[in-house]
């Protein structure tokens, strides 16, 4: 895939001869077989305006730094301190190969590799366009978005969050990047205003139906599947969708979720089938 | 210090309602009573270009940015898996008041902060400028930079690195930081190449001496003034300037460097009284 690529060559120019060890630790956080529906996001919403199915280096660049974003996030999210996952993806966690002390540097030096690739003419010749995204993506993965998510989610545990609460911390923990996803695919293949607002529309159904779609998939999920243990929700004491709507309620309001995002870009229709392809699979999905 | 209201300024503006624990933990990392020599080298180097003794604020953003990268640094270094340390500044560590998860995610936000800061308009009204910042400051802090010098200062300990080694990853842990605090003050106030040839070359002299005065501080140094624990290179089999070239040898060196990098600034003695007064200060402090 086109992505994959992407980071592949992003890692292979960092290479530093002497921190190989790091270099080694970022790679196996980066390239483990995700979905990379982020970055997947970033292409089909620069493809709305591109309109062709090739992606420029532009859009998978842009991929490519959400993508190491993401990849430092579940780094630092399996961490013993935090919810201690010995397997991602049906394999030995990042902790659990390199040791702690490298996986917090390896999630670390991610998060700046994310910033550094923005920051690189390549992204954009204009530098307005780079700091927009560079600004975006510090917004949806900061205090206020990503991370302050993840703390409430960690403050959760034992709590007993409701419904407002609930979708509130989502959305900090995992919808601000993936509205940050889809605007990012936007502003760096030149989205006009309208087309950027309802982008966001749908980014922000999408990214709660995501959420309850993972919920869903813990509850009732397959382990070999997901390549990691299901049910660490009820056993956290975690009030998620499935505690808070019922499986029945949830997977009924992931559809109407994904129906409205998808309806949101019926005017654009001509170019927006892979983009309403991957809002459909990201309530199917298996892992 | 106008440093130090700017970053509490800075925090300030990012209140978020929910996310408070964690907002805590990164002003406790933050404001902590740090020398803030990065930030003033930041205020040195601009001041050298507009020549008077007032930060304007660009300056002053700038300055910030990279004390929260110093200070995520910080917080990170101090977690159980990397240097265990329970005090900081004579004070609790991030993690010993707030716990492992709260400090990871408090260094990971600090982080984001410093490109968030960078990115905003208010930095520099010229987005070229800014993306160069951001660059520049990605480059010095990750793989290539501190995160790598850090993993190379990990695997040190029980082997024996040899004077250039240690120099090279001393340059990386350490040095890229410094360099870029220098720099990103000449950018932002707008340095000509010729000025911003001279601040790298002093900023890399000034980065070896200060690392070389660390050495010496935890040989020689007073565990009461310095905050934390002194002998610990020792303890850890960890072959540092002193243990290289003798405690004596360490000082002539770091002095003659700090001489050169002074002597770099001379053509432009009239405005460099403050950065020259740093560079000084960063081998007789006690700290």
């Amino acid at each position: 895939m086109a992505c994959e690529n992407a980071l592949q060559q992003l890692l292979a120019r960092s290479i530093c001869f002497s921190a190989n060890r790091l270099r080694d630790a970022m790679e196996y956080g980066l390239l483990n077989g995700g979905k990379r529906l982020r970055g997947s996001l970033v292409l089909a919403a620069a493809r709305m305006v591109t309109g062709d199915t090739v992606d420029n280096n532009q859009a998978l660049r842009t991929a490519a730094a959400i993508e190491c974003l993401h990849a430092y996030s579940l780094i630092h999210d399996d961490l013993p301190a935090m919810d201690n996952a010995n397997t991602r993806r049906g394999k030995p966690s990042c902790h659990k190969v390199f040791g702690e002390a490298t996986a917090i540097l390896a999630g670390d030096a991610l998060q700046t590799m994310a910033f550094d690739i923005l920051a690189d003419s390549k992204t954009h010749d204009d530098a307005t366009i780079r700091v927009q995204l560079i600004g975006q993506l510090a917004k949806s993965s900061g205090l206020e978005g990503m991370a302050g998510g993840q703390m409430l989610d960690l403050e959760a545990e034992g709590r007993s969050f409701g419904l407002v609460e609930t979708k509130e911390m989502q959305m900090m923990k995992t919808g601000a990047l993936i509205t940050c996803a889809v605007l990012s695919g936007g502003i760096v293949a030149g989205a006009n205003s309208s087309l950027l607002s309802a982008q966001a529309s749908f980014a922000k159904n999408l990214g709660l139906a995501f959420q309850i779609a993972d919920d869903l998939l813990d509850y009732k999920g397959d382990a070999t599947l997901l390549g990691k243990p299901a049910g660490q929700d009820a056993l956290r004491g975690k009030a998620g969708f499935v505690a808070l709507m019922g499986h029945q309620g949830a997977a009924v309001e992931a559809k109407r979720l994904i129906d409205d995002a998808n309806m949101i870009l019926e005017p654009w229709k001509r170019s927006a089938e892979y983009m309403q392809s991957l809002a459909k699979f990201a309530i199917i999905r298996k892992t």
